[in-house]
């Protein structure tokens, strides 16, 4: 992706908007020189970003020891396909946060948290699901990230070819894309009904 | 994303199916400790992945510059809910390259790259758009990352819960996402028909 300066944000509520729409991040680190990218689920409460996951996870270890991170949600939303080769490019919305992240300690927020990273990805099923025992509680790491340093950036509309291509008989303009959910599949001993959340699932469609 | 190891590959069919499914990668470097994760379009060739972009970008001449990278591609399958929120999870197939780029100089190649990361995207499309100048080939920096240290990781199937919650009446299963095309936008000055390759896109399809 062609990354312009025209095409950079830094306000918050562009910011927060692809944060929430984003579902799963892409954290990085370095460890002696060498960058390692690995996806995450996410989730934005205000001015942080909580991730979790096992205390066994030697991400995690690293990165509640204050490690520099770099979280990274891009949103597709089309192929831009100009007149030439030269003039493709993407429609995107992605953010880049950097930072060091802080393990969350305190019991009562650490379930917020949990509690907001199952909301973010399905709005209403935090009610639903058990939540976390005393003992899944001290089984899950929970690492939160202060949105101080973030930017956005976004390519949207048409593409922009060569004045003199425009007469070229090619195809061009923009082949949206979209996260699409398709139809729920039970688990092999569910005997719930179906929650309605489920059944109208999509993605920055709010 | 719980990262079990029983989720690792490293067999080069898995490892290539994911990158050719793939779109934008997530690319990481460091620079003093910090490390930058940037959303780039790639595409494979066989034994290499191709990146490309403007010569005038940093990253790109980090990059042929020979810092260590780390190439992430994610594809999200759906979302894995549990009947207790610590059992949630989601369904994914990633792949990560760790390596070192080098700029693709030969003319020949790197026509053939900038092909490649054109038909990747969209099967068909470069036999129709004209193809890049000598000046647009001058103005377009590619950078080649062997495929020799990789890892994919899988996860797929129903939420596995804790044996005394199957009896609560909470619906636990999956929810399939995938990327989904919607109806192609031609730009205001496209007079040229629908190709066939268009009105039939979809990803991971095949």
């Amino acid at each position: 992706m062609k990354r312009r300066a025209g095409r950079a944000h830094y306000d918050r509520a562009t910011i927060d908007a692809i944060l929430d729409e984003g579902l799963v991040g892409h954290v990085g680190v370095c460890s002696d020189g060498q960058p390692y990218v690995i996806p995450m689920l996410y989730a934005r409460d205000e001015d942080r970003i909580y991730l979790h996951g096992s205390p066994l996870s030697r991400l995690l270890g690293d990165l509640v020891d204050g490690m520099p991170m770099c979280l990274t949600v891009t949103l597709l939303d089309g192929l831009v396909l100009a007149r030439s080769a030269f003039h493709h490019s993407l429609n995107y919305r992605s953010v880049v946060v950097l930072g060091e992240g802080r393990a969350v300690l305190d019991r009562g927020q650490k379930l917020a948290a949990m509690r907001t990273l199952v909301e973010r990805a399905l709005a209403g099923h935090s009610t639903d699901a058990r939540g976390p025992s005393e003992q899944e509680l001290d089984a899950t790491k929970v690492v939160a990230l202060a949105i101080d340093e973030a930017s956005a950036k976004i390519r949207a509309g048409p593409p922009v070819d060569a004045a003199e291509d425009y007469g070229l008989p090619v195809w061009a303009g923009e082949l949206p894309l979209r996260v699409a959910a398709g139809a729920p599949v039970p688990d092999s001993r569910c005997a719930a009904p179906l929650p309605p959340y489920l059944s109208s699932y999509g993605r920055g469609d709010a």
